[in-house]
């Protein structure tokens, strides 16, 4: 049996400290004789307006030192004016995605039986939608670079530098590769080379040249928009789509959409070479609409922990969190509204 | 009455020719006593395996003396490996945009009556599917801007560069404006704006700046992530929805699909100061997979000539090719077969 393990536990704002404690709740039901410590750090919103800091340089030292991160979600309420936008995300959020190396960002998405799709039966009946995105953590647009000048005039100009290395793509198509392997060996580049035709040319090589190390993967290419299409259209196509950071960003949420919504949609940033810790959050945000009411569901959370322990090699853990999720979602009846604690206690009742 | 208006034609590659000659003959039919005049232009890969020439300049100035431009599809069947990625993208139609001011690039999306979506019946029965997105076409990431540095090594880097200005995004969302006042009264800005900072915050401000002189429209603002989910979920909210050049390709795609599929989908690349030619295109392909067969659907090339008639001042003429098509898919059913010049008689016979 492995030591005791540290996890850093980053609540956040709204309804993230309520579903992260359901995941928490989780993961020490499942964990049996294997120890986690768990060690709470007061960051977000809430943190910035209280004392003005976002992440000092001491506390990213700290979570350093962590074997995992569970994220929350962090954000302020939509009419809280005094939080600059960006401030979080780029401050916090992408920051530690940034510092930590999390070059793959993954987010399975998987249709489970029961749950309801906006997607129309001939889409999905009979039909199996299970497929992962492996999205780009650590380039393209989201690194930062980019400015304003003369802001505010009539001749202010904005950019926005999309940057892509070699090193950067060729770790995570390798990853991407290796994860199809493991599936049903089909992976598909989404980009838009014919007009991103830099970063694009880029990706396309990478991706072909790893290709020819894995004669038993099949390929596809498509153009981000033509994937939106058949994200409604065929979803059940897809088995490993590995993308850029912000074409990643877009095709999520929508893959989240159609296999029942962000609030099922959960995402491991992993840095595959453990050089940092990992860390795992729900893709949705901190919903102040309903935070403090006890009503979020916490099921996003508790796959994304299902994600955690099989980074940290506890697969046969794993298996039984999903497996729980799977009999709870399918026992939930239309309309049946359960409290947050209410779907954690079952969960955890049932790993 | 007006004099003859002169329309240059481009068929371009695969399926292009096919549509566009039943997009004529319903702009002929419904024309009367109103004059077109077309010529013809031999332009995309064929032209360029043919010749090596894209866009001689000399073609560009004529195409310039036009009064609209209709365009087919552009694009080398995808075995052609001898087409450079992005050649006719980035040469042809991007250059066509871009020398002709296309700063509005105006794509509707309505679900009609009797058309098959990929939608639930929960997400769209009763409900008015019906928004038209304002893309804006000369700016982003589209401006070419960006390179790539030692190329093919290991050490390669490769940059896009969006670059925004206030010129460019005030007139297009004040373009948005205008339409949103002659439609529902509701606008949103689609972007990324807590993560692309320095664009999101140009874009947000002029939003907000322009909304203050039309206090009759309500406004809204999505993230392009959340844009896809709502797009799944519930696109009946949607009125006037403008975004940038990037973000505007991803989402009238999906929108496209939404609404039964790009079979259906018209655009129009607007110069809304007159000074070069409008140009209006399906949003589809070249899909040389079924070109010469006579089984391309016409549709969107027929509602593109919708839009080019508005444009041209001929609102009349344009309701009834619209109306046309509507009646015509209502009369469509499952599994038929009807060829590409059958459907454009139809419509033809009925405007
Ligand atoms: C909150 C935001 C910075 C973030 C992103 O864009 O990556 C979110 O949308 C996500 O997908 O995790
Ligand atoms: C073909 C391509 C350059 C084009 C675009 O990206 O604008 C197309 O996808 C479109 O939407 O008209």
């Amino acid at each position: 049996m492995a030591d005791a393990q540290n996890l850093a536990i980053i609540g956040g704002d709204g309804i993230g400290p309520e579903v992260v404690a359901e995941g928490l709740k989780v993961l020490e039901a499942v964990a049996g004789a294997h120890r986690f410590n768990t060690t709470a750090y007061d960051l977000g919103a809430t943190r910035w307006q209280r004392t003005g800091e976002v992440l000092p340089d001491s506390v990213l030292a700290e979570l350093a030192q962590a074997d995992a991160i569970v994220l929350g979600a962090v954000g302020a309420a939509p009419g809280a004016t005094d939080v600059p936008s960006g401030l979080l995300e780029r401050g916090l959020l992408l920051k530690l995605r940034f510092a930590f190396d999390h070059y793959v960002n993954l987010r399975p998405s998987r249709l489970f039986p029961g749950v309801p799709t906006p997607l129309a039966e001939s889409v999905t009946a009979g039909k199996e939608v299970d497929f992962v995105v492996v999205r780009e953590g650590t380039e393209g647009l989201y690194c930062g670079n980019g400015g304003v000048v003369r802001q505010g005039t009539p001749a202010e100009i904005a950019t926005e530098v999309s940057v892509n290395t070699a090193y950067g793509v060729e770790r995570v198509v390798r990853d991407a590769f290796e994860r199809a392997t493991r599936r049903r060996n089909k992976i598909t580049l989404v980009h838009k080379h014919n007009v991103l035709v830099n970063a694009g040319g880029l990706w396309r090589r990478i991706f072909e040249s790893v290709a020819t190390e894995y004669p038993g993967v099949t390929t596809d290419y498509l153009h981000v928009d033509a994937a939106t299409i058949f994200l409604a259209t065929d979803p059940a196509r897809f088995d490993v789509v590995v993308t850029d950071n912000l074409f990643g960003d877009i095709i999520t949420d929508l893959a989240a959409a159609v296999t029942g919504g962000i609030g099922l949609a959960a995402s491991g940033n992993i840095n595959p070479d453990r050089t940092f810790p990992s860390m795992f959050e729900p893709v949705h945000g901190s919903a102040p609409d309903i935070a403090g009411q006890g009503i979020a569901d916490p099921t996003a959370t508790i796959l994304s922990m299902s994600l955690l322990l099989d980074h940290l090699g506890l697969a046969e853990e794993a298996a039984r969190v999903e497996k729980a999720v799977i009999a709870d979602i399918a026992g939930r009846t239309a309309g049946q509204r359960r409290s947050t604690t209410e779907i954690g206690d079952a969960i955890a009742a049932a790993v």
